[in-house]
């Protein structure tokens, strides 16, 4: 994609409303634009960004045998009363009444709607288990959103559903999404702690929090900065970690992963039940297991960054390298530079080049902000020399060769 | 993709809820589940029609030179104030006051929000054109749901946005954006009538409908049935094919596509204005081009299916080929069509693998229902001669003949 084809409005100055440096990083890096408190549009570049995750989601979802639908926004509120869930949740879910006179609730989540669906699908045994999920918007009434997409009142969520004959049944599901979740945020460039939780309004027994480390972030937990073992946060405890008995310490993280063993609190609500092997009828034990995705956003800019800008891990970048002309007036510079942009987009690449008539210095300055983890640089010297210049924004390496040496170089380093 | 690990529960009976074929045909199918009237859940079937339909969309707007961004549902209803048409859709849309005391709307259309977004981005004339797209969900609040996806409350449509110095430059565009339309729904397997429009809520002049021919559509256009010829209806005329000269037959058709040239009417409203080539401030010239994305479903179906279901598009349909084996308690049989289906999804193709112990008349009634494009039949005489049997969905051509043989021919076949 060329620079001035797409749409990409970087920020200068540092936006006043954003007041952590994932947000700060998100507006000035052209991934959102904010459309009123808690609601926030998709930039190109982020949109990106959202894709990229909900497709590493989507294939360790599809290996642990979970198969992807899409459930409604609108739900019928009468759904949530039967699990009483309708007063636990209270002011959070947005509520209307439509002009037929229905009770409407925008869903914040989604037990109840999916095990409505199974209640009408699942009679035996042999249908079971069963793993769905989906990756959908939701919607909650915030009070106080916060930090760009960290909190807020329009937001992205995976959540999964599986559908077990027996507690053996849901172990092996919950396991095996345990696993997928690590795959994902390892995929994602995540380090995360994983903590055994308490279950709260979804009810259920087993629960286990997945979280990231952030300065800002509104959950705390006890980590072993030794061993990367954590535990809940108790208020007045003092705990050591139970791997290498090092002093723990209490930190800041945000949440970014959530999943519960259910039992059969929903199903028994909603009449979910299957005749087994003998012919009595039982209620199917549930589990759910939920990802923030747009908050995984945030949650990646956080631990990627440096003073300059994003640093993103190759899987979830925008655009995977920059192609930097350094000077559009001059022919041959831009001549070189579509050479490299060809040949790179037809190695099946992601390509962004820089073909604005700006100077260097902005080029070098948003590419650094950007994050983008591969920047060519084709200036005059390219030209005289025959080379091409390469930089990693990790660590700043510069390479330069010819463009054949070059193009290897960026093959190896993105197929890791 | 295995049937029985996949979540494909196909109905026997028709639903008593459903008048049209292509509603009757969406839940037999198991494309879709109704939750409530004008609200659905799409099943893994019904998501990946979903998916190829946007996935067409997208590559001929990036082709038309379009980007893509995802705006909010959630909207400040301040901003319809100014452009007025809060009071013009009325109860349609669905509004409430949060927490905070914010009015928001569930945004029916984007007209407003978007440019709000240009204003605050294009300063000069420098940055036209510019061409932005969604495809986004949204939701209205409709007194009269019907025909499932054809009329319902919360619906998927892809919106896209024209910015330009001038006429000379939105006429460009719009062109561009008619060509990609035309291409969308010829690669979605559609016959469209174009008709010249009225502009209705959405302001400004030169305005084209694409139009489905459906028995149950709510919209009636002129038609000539000799030259694919079509005008806007107008009560108590009788016209003649502008073209042919033929007599013009009234038809009733479902609205797929709707094309806008908005002028100035938002950018006046909501100061979306650039600086020209002699510095003189004027307001950006706006198009907006919308199509119907979930109504694509049922239109492609009523105009794609026989008595015994549906018969999909190979660029649209779910899977491209159902791999069914006989008689899953033969071993040789099913060791036939395991090697069958592996070697087609080695080479890229999207199989469906029936391993249901079910009847063959079963596993045949299903994959007509189903409509997926081709059909392996793995039995008895396969094994014996050594042949593999394929049955095309659309004219139930026949072919027998080796492993090789076959293969050859479904990709030849899916291939165009």
């Amino acid at each position: 994609m060329y620079w001035t084809k797409d749409f990409i409005p970087t920020l200068r100055q540092v936006p006043q409303e954003a007041e952590t440096i994932s947000h700060q990083l998100m507006l000035r890096a052209a991934l959102v634009r904010m459309l009123m408190a808690g609601v926030y549009t998709y930039l190109p570049l982020g949109l990106k960004v959202l894709n990229n995750i909900e497709d590493i989601i989507r294939q360790e979802m599809e290996l642990a045998g979970a198969r992807e639908l899409l459930l409604p926004a609108l739900q019928p509120l009468e759904l949530w009363a039967k699990t009483g869930r309708d007063k636990l949740l209270g002011e959070v879910m947005i509520k209307f009444t439509d002009r037929r006179g229905r009770n409407i609730c925008l869903g914040p989540t989604h037990e109840e709607v999916i095990t409505d669906l199974a209640s009408n699908y699942i009679s035996s045994y042999r249908q079971l288990p069963l793993v769905l999920y989906q990756i959908q918007t939701k919607f909650r009434d915030e009070i106080r959103p916060r930090f760009g997409l960290v909190r807020s009142c329009e937001f992205v969520m995976k959540d999964a559903y599986s559908f077990d004959a027996d507690q053996e049944g849901l172990d092996k599901n919950y396991q095996a999404m345990l696993q997928a979740y690590i795959a994902v945020f390892r995929r994602c460039g995540l380090k995360v702690l994983v903590v055994e939780a308490d279950s709260g309004v979804m009810g259920g027994s087993v629960s286990h929090e997945f979280m990231v480390p952030a300065k800002d972030g509104e959950d705390t937990v006890f980590a072993c900065l030794k061993c990367n073992q954590a535990l809940a946060y108790k208020e007045g405890k003092k705990e050591n970690c139970p791997k290498c008995n090092s002093a723990m310490e209490k930190i800041n993280t945000l949440e970014i992963g959530h999943i519960f063993q259910l039992g059969t609190k929903y199903s028994d609500s909603l009449a979910a039940n299957f005749l087994d092997a003998k012919g009595e009828q039982k209620p199917v034990i549930m589990g759910c297991y939920g990802i923030g995705v747009s908050r995984l956003i945030p949650a990646i800019i956080e631990q990627n960054n440096d003073k300059d800008g994003i640093i993103w891990p190759v899987e979830v970048a925008p655009y995977q390298v920059i192609v930097s002309a350094l000077d559009v007036t001059d022919e041959n510079i831009m001549e070189k530079a579509k050479e490299v942009y060809d040949s790179l987009s037809a190695s099946g690449i992601k390509v962004l080049f820089d073909d604005r008539d700006e100077r260097a210095g902005v080029k070098f300055k948003d590419a650094d902000l950007l994050g983008v983890p591969v920047l060519v640089v084709i200036g005059r010297d390219s030209v005289k020399n025959n080379t091409i210049e390469l930089k990693l924004r990790k660590d700043k390496e510069k390479i330069i060769g010819s463009k054949e040496e070059v193009l290897e170089k960026i093959k190896g380093f993105l197929n890791g």
